[in-house]
């Protein structure tokens, strides 16, 4: 089983696009936070899963010495190569669920910015990061928070008391699996993994945990996207830096 | 600043004794999941932080060289001393916030059952831990959830849908601080901190993080005890296993 191809869904793709051109979560809140962890990058061999329209990728290549990204869409690809190429990225139509054909101790950095929640085999996933980093590597991911992504029913998320203030409804965090969510279409298919899988599975695979973060958002992206205030309520988004061992 | 001394209420204490004797989440839940993470403890020095009435204390002196159980309650090592006594058993009153009078490298099992969201700093605990355990030594501990401990108002904590699904409410989770519970007495202090949090402090003081889990009720234990079956919407209990390098 190959986890969803959302983003080849035109209705899906253009709606992302628009989203990712203005004030925004990901650029306000989530890459803020992946940057304030990424290892200093000069002459690193990155790979970057679910690497989308290639802008991480891009930013990658000015200091790296080589930038693989990987995505399952096409539509992503082909406007990654479009808009951020350049002599030492390469793209390549790979899902995370199988990473095979990328050889063994191969990179100094697996980056992925919030993909990790679409993976159906976690343990899978984590095991082949773990086999393609070189020794001492680093793993940086951000994925959804569990939190956000533990309830069945995401009808009507939050609810107000009567003196108006705001909570978030949580359910089914003890059950992992298949969640189906409205995101632009319906039935966009994440999958729920409760922290405590997320870290031992890295711990089993042999990762050393280094540092996890659940950004908050600063008042200044308040003022600029006010739906941001909801995280100050329950994060989005979870982050984990950790270091294949030496 | 100490943390709250509340076992020392007689109220609270009378009440805590009487829950602990029949069917309860402790003993259900959080115990059974602490006792699959326990090492082989053969000969071990082992420190129980906040041992209470000294319960595990026993449990362990059975196999180990050493036990120190520590607490801040004098009516909880009054009843340890009478109930849970044992050759080489110590207990004393010592709080967590400071352990400086503990010998470095002097264990090589730090347990700690459900008292660190009392601890207001949290760093200068897990340091002391990390000091005072032997190279190689196990840090096991649990402690309620952040997703139980985010919210600062915990009235009504649950909500139904018009179909009758229980959800629990969830805010305040990115404000870290005290949290003032009603448990058998008013105002009982816990310390939230998000789980981030929790797991960068470990790795920054130098842990090696092994495995987390959050507790899932089996269907024997919710026959017992109906209110368990809460814990299948939410975790009440996070546990943490780390380890302090060779």
């Amino acid at each position: 089983m190959k986890n969803q191809n959302i983003f080849d869904n035109k209705i899906f793709f253009d709606s992302y696009m628009n989203l990712r051109d203005g004030a925004n979560f990901n650029d306000l809140l989530e890459q803020p936070a992946m940057r304030a962890l990424l290892p200093d990058i000069s002459g690193m061999d990155i790979l970057d899963i679910g690497c989308g329209f290639g802008a991480n990728c891009l930013e990658f290549s000015y200091k790296a010495h080589s930038v693989t990204g990987i995505d399952i869409s096409q539509r992503m690809l082909e406007t990654a190569e479009k808009i951020n190429c350049g002599g030492n990225i390469k793209y390549m139509k790979l899902s995370m669920e199988d990473l095979s054909c990328l050889p063994s101790g191969s990179y100094d950095l697996v980056y992925s910015s919030l993909a990790f929640h679409y993976a159906i085999d976690f343990d899978r996933l984590i095991a082949s990061c773990f086999r393609i980093l070189k020794k001492g590597g680093t793993l940086l991911f951000s994925q959804e928070n569990p939190i956000t992504t533990a309830s069945k029913n995401t009808d009507n998320r939050y609810v107000k008391d009567e003196e108006g203030n705001v909570f978030f409804k949580i359910a089914d965090y003890q059950s992992e699996g298949e969640r189906h969510v409205k995101w632009f279409v319906d039935d966009v298919i994440h999958q729920h993994r409760k922290v405590s899988t997320i870290i031992t599975t890295l711990c089993k695979n042999g990762f050393i945990i280094q540092e996890c973060a659940e950004p908050k958002p600063a008042k200044e992206a308040v003022k600029i996207l006010k739906g941001l205030s909801r995280d100050l309520i329950k994060p989005s988004f979870i982050i984990f830096k950790a270091k294949k061992g030496e």
